[in-house]
């Protein structure tokens, strides 16, 4: 949570950090900020004290709505500074934050660089600006970072958010369930009043317009995926393709709040009609496994734990899975879940990214996804839910959804 | 154009780019993918050479939908790596790189680094793997990249895309007159038939859900700011606020396509029932300022001949402007316009990023948006079109739309 943020620094021996980029969309500055429409900004936050936002003038209203301290970016004069340099713009940069740091004291020790930016562009900056500051060291933190180690855990104004983001999803499942069989059958595809077929590409628009009413974004799209491509995890579907009876559709869906707030994630895998035999196998499997897993999830355990065990409980099964083979496209594929928040995947992870951090303590939001793929007998099967560890220690799905695999349509 | 991107990295003498990050909302790489829904990707690109996207085997489709030559992530063994360097997970991405790098005979010269992304990881993976490499040169470009070069002259496909974004922003902007128009009005404010006051949230919401019917996004948000906020340039507007009858409205509104793909920028000002004296004045001279300046571009100038010349301008007629006081807050406090494209700024440069790149070449698609602000006197005043230079040299405005400022309201 926010507030161990300082004993988080200490432990990693950050004496700041630095967050830039823009006020939205930008997790870790959304997460000191409380998200302000910022172009680009800049926040140092020095261990102990109060976190700092440099802000260009003409968007100070905007940072004022931070509640944080703030300063105006102009107070350093760029245009001044460019012109000292020779109209080098880079060096005009390093110096502004030179400037800036020393102003708040940052002159020596550790400093962490956070920020969803252009990665090149800060590349150059920072390193420029290291090589100017030989006292200080500018470090980047991979997946280890003590801001994501701090946004792992929620606090309850947090978990609202989530949980207010999943009412909106679970509506908008719903809302995607009523719509689709609300259209006829024509041989065994939906069809239209024009008895043109129903198109993912159609069922996508839908659920953009209805998040957008229920005031959330879709920023990273949504899997809509029938038959072979629901075979292949992350394919997010063709648009132009019809929706058949009988095959295994997987719906994804991982939207936000406006402005690149909080996230939900929630996956059902639907059959339009009937389902066939083997189908109905598998996904009886993933079902199964899905409540295996959910059953014995304990707080303080560590994710990766749940992993090993569905990958061994998938083996004996008889499907190959990435433990025994890390390549393969066949059988359980991906990683049992990851942690959700102001990112859709951050910590804990369960998979390959996982370390003695990532343990199911109380705050923690995650997904529990297994999955089962065959993309070449043109079925896949994913059943996800979010959960919390509440401060009890119990496991507690955020919202409600049911698990059916089939969506009854009219007859024929 | 990107058939200008090898003479550009020639000219820069980059052997290499890469391009790391999310295969959405990332402009770089979807301007090289075409926009692929990817969670995680890298591409990298030998000078005359074609680009090869590596990808993650869960989204081998959606990296397929590139049509580039593609390479499977899974091949250089994650998992293996990370055993090989004892659990270190930054030595084994970094090992990775070295593999995908060596396998395109990327070993020497200069390699520049672009994407939107996690500018931590991404500093400590490149310093990292630049301490390996000390044979290749990495670099971070600022702003003056040879991608953002190639980026800044458009082909016919992306100006009918953005023209297109144009036509559903002016369509959206269109339908909020009308809405706004449409409510009563009493003791000066705009109200709804329960008579509660319309609210600048509640029209934010409707453009959001009338950009969504379009298929198009909004994630940077909409500037409606009212009264003294709109004398605040980047003010985006209290979500509270009542609308009031004679205050001014500045109304930007910059959506993109689905996906992060092409943007539009366009403002209005606009005065509900009546404007005071002092408002007309201030909207005429800024339109009158628009017209001059407009009529004045020249094919082959730079941008920032303009920005000169509307300093001059207003500051003949008594505004205060940043180029005699870099800090103003009060007259014109910004620069003329930007290029737009993937980005919602982007090169040419009119302000004190220009260098002797920027210039109004055919083919580039930039914004024309002088404005002048009184916060003090509760008023602010700005006019926006996006315009191209078209291969013939003309200016062309890509979307018609009225520049009036009354927006006449029923009697009260």
């Amino acid at each position: 949570m926010k507030n161990d943020l300082d004993a988080l620094m200490l432990e990693k021996d950050l004496d700041a950090i630095l967050i830039t980029g823009p006020g939205q969309h930008n997790p870790d500055m959304v997460y000191m900020t409380g998200g302000c429409n910022l172009t680009n900004a800049d926040l140092i936050k020095k261990r102990g004290e109060q976190a700092v936002l440099f802000y260009s003038p003409i968007e100070r209203d905007e940072a004022a709505r931070s509640g944080l301290k703030t300063k105006n970016l102009a107070e350093y004069n760029l245009t001044e500074l460019i012109n000292q340099t020779n109209g080098d713009y880079l060096k005009a940069l390093v110096k502004r934050y030179q400037m800036m740091l020393a102003e708040l004291g940052v002159t020596s020790g550790k400093v962490a660089l956070y920020g969803q930016s252009d990665i090149g562009t800060n590349y150059a900056v920072f390193s420029a600006l290291q090589q100017e500051l030989p006292g200080l060291s500018l470090v980047g933190e991979i997946s280890n970072s003590a801001l994501m180690l701090a946004r792992m855990t929620k606090d309850e104004t947090e978990i609202e958010r989530i949980r207010r983001m999943g009412k909106i999803t679970t509506q908008v499942v719903g809302l995607v369930a009523d719509f689709i069989t609300s259209h006829s059958v024509k041989h065994g595809v939906m069809v239209k009043p024009d008895g043109v077929p129903l198109t993912i590409g159609d069922v996508k628009r839908r659920i953009n317009l209805w998040l957008a009413e229920r005031g959330a974004e879709n920023p990273e799209g949504t899997i809509f995926a029938i038959g072979r491509d629901a075979g292949v995890p992350h394919s997010s579907g063709n648009p132009d393709d019809p929706l058949k009876l009988g095959q295994t559709i997987v719906f994804d869906i991982y939207p936000c709040e406006s402005g690149g707030g909080y996230f939900y994630d929630f996956t059902r895998t639907w059959c339009l009609g009937f389902a066939p035999d083997d189908v109905l196998t598998l996904y009886e499997t993933v079902l199964s496994a899905y409540n295996i897993i959910t059953t014995q999830l304990e707080v303080g355990k560590p994710f990766n734990h749940y992993q090993e065990m569905i990958c061994e409980l998938f083996s004996s099964q008889g499907h190959p899975t990435i433990k025994e083979d890390s390549q393969t496209q066949q059988g359980y594929v991906h990683s049992l879940g990851h942690g959700i928040g102001l990112n859709v995947h951050e910590r804990p992870w369960s998979g390959i990214k996982s370390d003695d951090k990532d343990y199911l303590v109380p705050g923690v939001v995650f997904t529990v996804e297994p999955g089962l793929y065959y993309p070449d007998k043109g079925m896949g099967v994913r059943l996800e839910n979010s959960l919390w560890v509440r401060p009890d220690g119990k496991m507690e799905v955020l919202v409600d959804y049911p698990m059916d695999l089939v969506l009854p349509v009219k007859n024929e």
